[in-house]
């Protein structure tokens, strides 16, 4: 069901240099389908948004009700599970705490001669949320996109998902998103919701940035309008990296690597351990822990594809290898984990000791479970506050202080040809 | 050669939504040319990338003198003008001073029971920076890009720039890049230049991020490798807003607006005044001072395409005006201008009073002048050592803690209907 590589680095490092292409392709028809889309959306809007919902997802929406009323929300509160409600209230608690943690300042310097130098942080304005239907409704992922905008500021945050066949939104996902501070709900999803929120109707306003996770027509669909306004990064496939030495626990290290196979096919499990015997151990845990696990085929599909165990001689060994992976997930479950982080280089999440699960990020701790996939936590981050803020910077300076500089600045335009640049200075200077 | 409009806040409106359309289109066999060279590369690496230079820029380059020498660097320090190698010092010092203040820590919080969350902030570790040959070989570009890196702690930051016919390159670019903190200057630029970066060859190593503007090809294949490696906002055309009041100086105003225009022929210079008498004036100094610029045919034309004076009411229309526009530059040349400051919500770089023209921001103030082109401040951010800096989130939970919440946390996973994610908990909880 996984493979046990009893390796070095090097042959490790060649495993799992396909993992980086695990990404599914995208067919042209789908291409074409999300420019259609998009096109007809900027170019009709609320008649062609209309005319998509009731084609791919509900006949029961119109113009009238395509926002969720009040009501709606009020019911979805009565019809939830009170332990989840209570869950999920704690949830956004957690994660309003931690972002409220990444919030920044506009800030500014002076300098002799009344100079001033600053930068303003604003939080952007409008921001949409792409919310999954079906059965990738994830009450989870409404907080952890919509919370971070709210911390930031943002004014107005909506959110689209496709409505059930009878025209209603899952309850959990209308509860979750009243939690986290979304001001409007609208019953659209797919390509004609990103458009809508890209271009505007006249039922759906357009917004600076748009987040959120979707299916390949929506991530298609962010792509296109990616520029036109802000988006945040395209997903690719998942994975968790487990550091382990001899005092690891094989029972809760099997669990952890199918919380993650549990994802879909391409998602990949990584155990990374410097011992030959929790090696063994681990790999009779998934044997036998996946028995009871419902998403069962998933999870046999992706360990046996994408999933590995490697031996490595050190931890040293093994920290290098996971900077080579940068995972999304990185669990630490070494005598004292604490020393490791200041190691480990490349990680989306990186969670220490035994008792500190990929599960308990991806719900309730406070960190963002948004991270970077497939080895792009090198260069990309956890969603935060910061990608709800755009700073511009100020300056200001008096006379003097120009005068001082002005000779300069004339040497530098004329230098790179910018004739106009170098003549700016020049009028005031006269 | 510049349109006035008398008029409201709507009819101006309508005359600028324009400006969003000035993108340059692509033409399918750039995108195809692109995609070659970029697999060429790929596949072929040093032998791919040593045919392009060739081909394209220089028969002198081979795999032996691709990396600009100590000795030729040397060089460059006795060719240059003195004068022009104090002004580029000053502005490194400035600039370096001014992104010191961006810089954040890492950091962490504690809570009951031994739980602590935090966040590391750290360095990329390798960036690429892109420099354009010819023309548009800018020093100031290269201080602007490489600096926030060399801040942020990047420890490998390399250039890629075009060789001349003779294989040499403008001693302007290597002693700007020298004294920026560039590690290593490679004469190799284009498409083939971008894919070495981002896949490596036996003389380039493969970087984390690339930035820098370039042409259509370089820009097209920063987009192609978009996601394997970072890259910098993609820069459309740029503009300028002046807001102006009576006490505007129309000398300077005109030629802060022939400072943007001369860039190119989609350059957009756009004046919002509350001051008929000052637009007439202005115009009159464009007509004037235009005759002596080097680039005078390029900024009649883009004053004629792009360029407009907005008669405004008051200055609330005129800072409502700018925020919709959001422009790149923005030159706040009122009585107060500090005042304006808590208006203005979307611009790149911010200008405030008479003697703080455009060009002191380009070169020598501090504040980068990558900006955000097109109306894109909305939501983009001048590029800063934010932008070279990757964030990991780290969570540890003792035991204890676990409990707590491990039940809300089991719900919340079968509510999702992801039973691994719930079985990791559980198993700890026995």
């Amino acid at each position: 069901m996984i493979n046990v590589i009893y390796g070095s680095t090097e042959e490790g490092k060649k495993y799992l240099d396909n993992l980086r292409d695990r990404e599914e392709s995208v067919q042209k028809d789908v291409i074409n389908t999300v420019k259609e889309i998009l096109e007809d959306i900027k170019e009709n809007r609320n008649e062609a948004l209309i005319k998509y919902i009731n084609k791919f997802d509900s006949e029961n929406v119109n113009k009238n009700n395509i926002l969720v009323s009040k009501e709606e929300i009020e019911q979805a509160y009565e019809i939830v599970d009170k332990e989840f409600l209570d869950a999920i209230k704690l949830a956004a608690e957690n994660i309003e705490f931690f972002h409220e943690k990444q919030k920044r300042n506009s800030w500014m310097i002076t300098k002799e001669k009344r100079v001033m130098l600053g930068q303003n942080i604003r939080a952007l304005e409008n921001v949409g949320i792409y919310v999954p239907g079906g059965t990738a409704a994830y009450p989870s992922s409404v907080l952890m996109n919509a919370i971070p905008a709210k911390v930031a500021g943002v004014e107005n945050i909506v959110m689209v998902t496709p409505p059930s066949k009878d025209g209603s939104i899952n309850p959990n996902i209308l509860v979750a998103a009243d939690i986290a501070g979304v001001k409007k709900i609208y019953k659209v999803g797919g390509a004609q919701a990103i458009g809508a929120l890209a271009f505007g109707t006249e039922s759906i306003n357009k917004v600076d940035k748009i987040v959120g996770p979707g299916n390949i027509y929506v991530a298609m669909a962010k792509k296109s309008v990616y520029g036109y306004v802000d988006i945040d990064m395209i997903a690719g496939p998942s994975e968790i990296l487990i550091i382990a030495d001899e005092s690891g626990n094989p029972e809760y290290i099997a669990a952890d690597l199918m919380s993650q196979a549990e994802h879909d096919r391409l998602a990949s499990s990584v155990l990374v351990t410097t011992s030959k015997e929790l090696a063994e151990k681990v790999k009779k845990e998934l044997a036998k822990q996946v028995e009871a696990l419902s998403r069962k085929d998933i999870i046999l599909d992706s360990l046996k594809n994408y999933g590995v165990i490697i031996v490595v001689n050190n931890l040293k060994e093994a920290i290098n290898m996971s900077n080579e992976i940068a995972p999304e997930h990185l669990e630490v479950c070494i005598e004292n984990p604490f020393l490791a982080l200041g190691e480990i280089k490349n990680a989306g999440s990186i969670f220490l000791g035994s008792y500190s699960p990929e599960p308990l990020g991806d719900y309730i701790a406070g960190p963002n479970h948004v991270l970077p996939t497939s080895g792009t936590a090198r260069f990309f981050s956890p969603l935060s506050v910061d990608d709800f803020v755009k700073k511009s910077s100020f300056i200001y300076y008096s006379k003097e202080a120009l005068f001082d500089v002005g000779n300069k600045i004339i040497k530098l335009a004329d230098t790179e040809g910018l004739t106009a640049h170098a003549n700016s200075i020049a009028v005031r200077m006269k």
